[in-house]
């Protein structure tokens, strides 16, 4: 890799982006990152980065807004200390279910994300599994959209699950359901819910057969985990065995970990696009998208095309 | 009404423009549309448009690069004639399927329509059911998305059709039919496809029951009519009856009314955000979205909130 | 006040904004501010806004990022719900500190916060006594810079100190110094000081005569409260009498309040520009800029000169 | 050539590019260009053009806005699959000719045309005898003007025409006369027309000399031909013999080849700037850009100075 | 006129001003425009523009980059002191010669002009008889282009003019020219030059016929006067009787006026879109541009078609 | 260095332009820059400047509204000509003292300035001791703000004055004093003065002790010089010695040259970041810039800290 590129972590994916760096033989790049007692951020490279290619890595995971503002701060530091390019590794987007109105006179916040960005100086994103495709249209440089999915199907058939059925926790994310269904040439079902308020929800019925079967339950993200045990249980209820919970993203907000140490969830699959605690139950499992980023920023600094990443799927 | 609104018709929706302005008690404005012979258009108003909000209603239909390049040039002369705001009702948004990437160097047309809008000039757009809701937040100016569904589930409520279920022609839609089946109160399915080219699909199976019921096949848009005809033949195969079809926008390319005609189809129910032939066969029914655009223009110029046209309904 | 008006308290600043309601004879707005379990945040406007004047009151105190992005999501919503103009009132603009780089490779987070909050919707920004004048060109919106050096100089003379002198803690801060000195008719002294390090300072010594003298100290912004304590024990050291402290802004970061109930500090002065503790100290005076913004908020709604409102002062 | 110039066609000039690429050494980009039933234009690159300097060959010619949305769409998915430069050589420029009011309240269309393609992402315009310079100015992109003035001049000189005579067909074009009259060393004339409409003109005599010389007509374009046709005939009225008809740009729209088969035309010498049917009539001569245009290519990718292309004319 | 209008004065054209004013009925607004004896301006308006429009009228005449930073200076202030909108009277558009390379490596200077009018504040022009009309396309803000073709033609037609001839000084205002022999139903000549250099011209021979003739020689702005004299002095060696000289725009630089006190002119004729001196010598006619400015003005206050403004005329 | 470096002067450096060229083994770029007689600035580059990286060195010194034109109408060119970045070396940044209202409706022309040069095509400014550092924030560019700082501490240190005492002029501008006392490890003062008038101040007192010492008054900028000679004069009454006068910009208004061979001023030590006259009195020192230049320069082409270039000293 050119002498050119320097890679730094938010304080949100310092093991990620060590991994990252390990790949591509490089050093993370130095950089301050403090907090006055006022809460203000203050960020400072510890190395020059004029005229380079600065990659800087932050999910959006909790706490979210702070990571945020970090990001902001970042990357105006890099801006004004002359990089020659300004680019987000973004693995995990966040307020990405906020891309359209659901009510008048909402927000529409991961629009506003995306232009708050550009305005600081984004020169470029890399993202993993957004919540909404369409959120790559949210910007008008250039977004490298990758997904986990190729990572999950090939760790779920390795594991031979005996008579697996892909179930979709609601008809919102059919298509992904559908995909994976693809990828392992499984049935699929979709659970029908109401949501009488925001991250609440009522199974009313399943749509598809799940009696008997292994049920592989397939998210982008998991937030709270109730929605998931709502799933897993209302399977169960309906003669499902126990379920596998996938997902690309684990946010695991409130006691979500502790809510999926449930007896009928056989194993819950993510990434490390949102670091994890060291210590994380047993049958949680956590694939590493260190390769996919690091072959990502190969690509964006020497050229390539990134489609290659991706076996017949796009993106 | 204020003295300042200014409503003209782009090429496409001259009657539903007409109705529009009946409905708001004003004369549609005065403009010249016409072609040289070298294909540019030329745009000439024909009354003073200076200080006035100027409303251009256009369909982004057939022919739609003409349609579109209609709508630019319009905007462009309200822009340069101090026209005070230049509001854009699009009751039909084209290249909203292109939304997002799903190959690699692939463009986001629907993205590059929201920025050459703005660009021209346009300072808010209303719409009715976008193919994705993300598109609103492709924009920086206001957007006003409204829904036909409330309409379409008036009429269908009044058909007291026995035995419905509602159809979802593909996973990805299956939110829209999830809606719909709240309204009317009935069961729903998704057709489960396999997409070997762009246009082209293959039904392998449905999830849920149709055997011995009424399908209501919900779309956003019906194009060439092949899909539709495919999951009302499937439909049948499985043992249901004949179907209603019902899509907000009829853009009805190549031979899709003819096929359309189809002996397993009860009634094609659209609306006229896309101008329909005056004779069309005997089972298609239109309804109306001039009484709803009327209203949204009166809020937009007297304040009010749009919301109120929706029962219990996120837009 | 016309129809058109409405004003919004962002999380900072409830009893500031129902004070300047009062005082415009208007009901604060309604809306709904409150964070998902992962941190994000969301907004509701629970009234109309379509064509209205909305201000929206936020000071970006504790914690400061929080409160930037919970402005930054309020502007998005009221944009898109077609305001006519969104206005900040933002009585403490954080981040105002770093306004320059000090060192290579820092960021000016202050220029990045105006040009984001463009970005996302601003259209007027209203605030008081800028740690940096030179902030208000960062933006090409317009602002209007209030000050509270009236009021506090209003209260100081009521208050008949005798021989008192203005002192300024360093001297990057000796014009502010200079004009509260002008205002009372006093002398003034600065302390010279060294900083090893951010958010520490040493006293080395003073400029100007204090002895037997009581000190008035000013400051745009208290903080953690540990430079004014240097400088008022500096001046116990140097023969002054007990010291009045004062600032527009008492951010109170940390222990600060308790700091500040030190025996040599006879007052500390300060305003509502940030919300206070309902219990503060028995020597905490707080000054109220409500009056004030609720003069500007009619001014800038139906014209007039805020100039009108600061005697024979440039703002 | 680097390795990073990639050079694609639209549709409308597929020839020219090939011999563009020829002449460089490198083969022409692979890029799939279709159409939906829908009338919505595809486009999908066929190689990776990640950080290259990314070349679209597309002339405004017939049909006008579907070529003209092409290019939008092209752009689009190039930036978007984040090539380093988007460079578009448009050897026709159209809707030149509404480069400004001639009437209140009509657009500027080929302003709306500079702006829409900077917005979808062009980095630079290479164009050819703009009808009029001053469009060059409609950019804030670095535009490359160049001219066949010289091919044509080289050309006619060639043709060792005996007592020749350069006419302007109207009063606004009379600068180019000028220049032409300047490289042939020969005397000019102007016809006054009068312009009943749009698309018509009626000439009432000529300024100049024109008895017994053969008139060599120059415009930038032939459109319709009916304006050629008219000043053809009304030189022959007053006495000059057949006439030469040069225009760098041959558009030839509605039956204007036939037209231009005329009695009183010995030849028509138009450039390939707009792709030409295989079999002209045989008074038409067809020079060629493709050499000016590759060096052009070379120059903006090696440096050089473009101006040396031109013998001792400004452009 | 309404409360909120307010016409300022730039120091090129106070009289004008005046004149616009009274005949609006308003006072012109209070302005401080001062250099320090740095050369730098300040400008203080010495009156509320809180949600005015604001108008300020500055042509870029001598001394022409002062007058050009001034209004710069000026629209700046007026922005930041909250002005609804600012408009630009600007009757003389300097720089507009330069509004297109002629020469590689040179600036488009008329284009940057208007950029950065706009980047300062400005939201609408107002000119006269530009030097190349495409210049309205520079800006994507408002153009008011007017002419003051109609007062010159009614002036001439008044002074009876037996046998006159239009003359265009060169090729490239032939069009002009046109529309007086147009209006005055009068032939017209062109003269033909070589430009040896910039600021020179040398005159090798008239199409045309102006034996015996009043020539009426059209420019639309005298600068030197050089051109003009050669002109006269050409037109009088081929027969041409004494000649009327009419400009829209009087720039009069270097001794043009004394130049131009030619026995072969019998009359100048301008307008005050430039302020002229008081004492111009005898054979000097100037028009007033006060009535069609002020009626633009209302116009664009009240609404109004300024195309009403000129009898048959595309502007 | 790379053979892309171009370096042009403008009108106002064009020594310090072949001085910094000198160091870095490059020919100054040639340029015409010439003015028309109607006062219109005309630019030439006479070299391709294609794919380059110009710089272009201008000071906005006297006349100040001409030489920022003039910098405007290169930059430009430079834009056009195809420029890959056009660098902006303005040692002194005028109208920097405008860097805030300090009135209502004042411009802030600073941020003008700003502005401007960037949509012009500025792609980074380089720049010495800013009258404010916040001024840096006014560009979303890159700035390289220099600091002259270090060469004259290291000027005065060699001097060996005795009992030196720094003084700041005003309150305003202690921190530089301090810092310069901090360099010369000297005690220093500050003079109190009133403004009744823009461009005028008498001083009331001094803070600090001056009796005996030899006073090195350090400003930014001298401009007429009349503060320096009361300054000078106070310090005289007040028992001070004479003393030394040293600022970064020399802009010698008016009189100053002369005013500042005052029988109490020392010396007079400037750089020439303002080129300054080849015969300044023997009491005027003049350091150079060009080696700080020269060396950020190269910094900016080939990548290195220019915080290398100054000791322990955060700009």
């Amino acid at each position: 890799m050119g002498a050119k590129l320097r890679i730094f972590s938010g304080s949100s994916n310092q093991v990620l982006t060590a991994q990252i760096c390990e790949r591509l033989g490089v050093e993370p790049g130095r950089v301050k990152l403090s907090r006055f007692k006022s809460g203000e951020i203050y960020v400072h490279y510890e190395e020059s980065v004029r005229n380079s290619d600065v990659f800087i890595i932050q999910s959006l995971a909790h706490p979210i807004n702070e990571l945020f503002v970090e990001l902001l701060v970042m990357i105006d530091a890099a801006k004004r200390a002359s990089a020659r390019t300004v680019n987000i590794i973004m693995p995990y987007y966040g307020y990405a279910r906020q891309e359209r109105k659901s009510a008048p006179r909402e927000p529409i916040s991961a629009k506003m994300l995306a232009d708050v960005l550009t305005t600081a100086g984004a020169s470029r994103v890399v993202t993993i599994d957004l919540h909404a495709p369409a959120i790559q249209g949210f910007f008008n440089i250039p977004v490298d959209h990758l997904t986990a999915l190729d990572l999950m199907t090939e760790y779920l058939r390795a594991q031979n699950i005996s008579n697996p059925v892909i179930v979709s926790p609601d008809a919102g994310r059919a298509s992904t359901a559908e995909n994976l269904a693809d990828g392992l040439d499984s049935p699929f079902a979709i659970m029908i819910k109401k949501r009488p308020a925001h991250n609440q929800s009522v199974i009313t019925h399943v749509i598809g057969d799940v009696q008997g079967c292994t049920p592989i339950i397939i998210e982008d993200l998991i937030d709270t985990g109730t929605t998931i045990v709502n799933v897993v249980e209302g399977l169960k209820e309906r003669g499902a065995k126990d379920a596998y919970v996938c997902a690309t993203h684990g946010l695991f907000s409130a006691d979500a970990i502790q809510k999926l140490q449930h007896p009928n969830i056989r194993e819950v699959v993510i990434t490390d696009s949102i670091a994890q605690p060291v210590q994380l139950p047993a049958n949680f499992k956590v694939l590493s998208v260190a390769p996919m980023l690091a072959q990502a920023t190969q690509f964006i600094m020497e050229g390539g095309s990134i489609a290659a990443l991706f076996k017949d799927r796009g993106i």
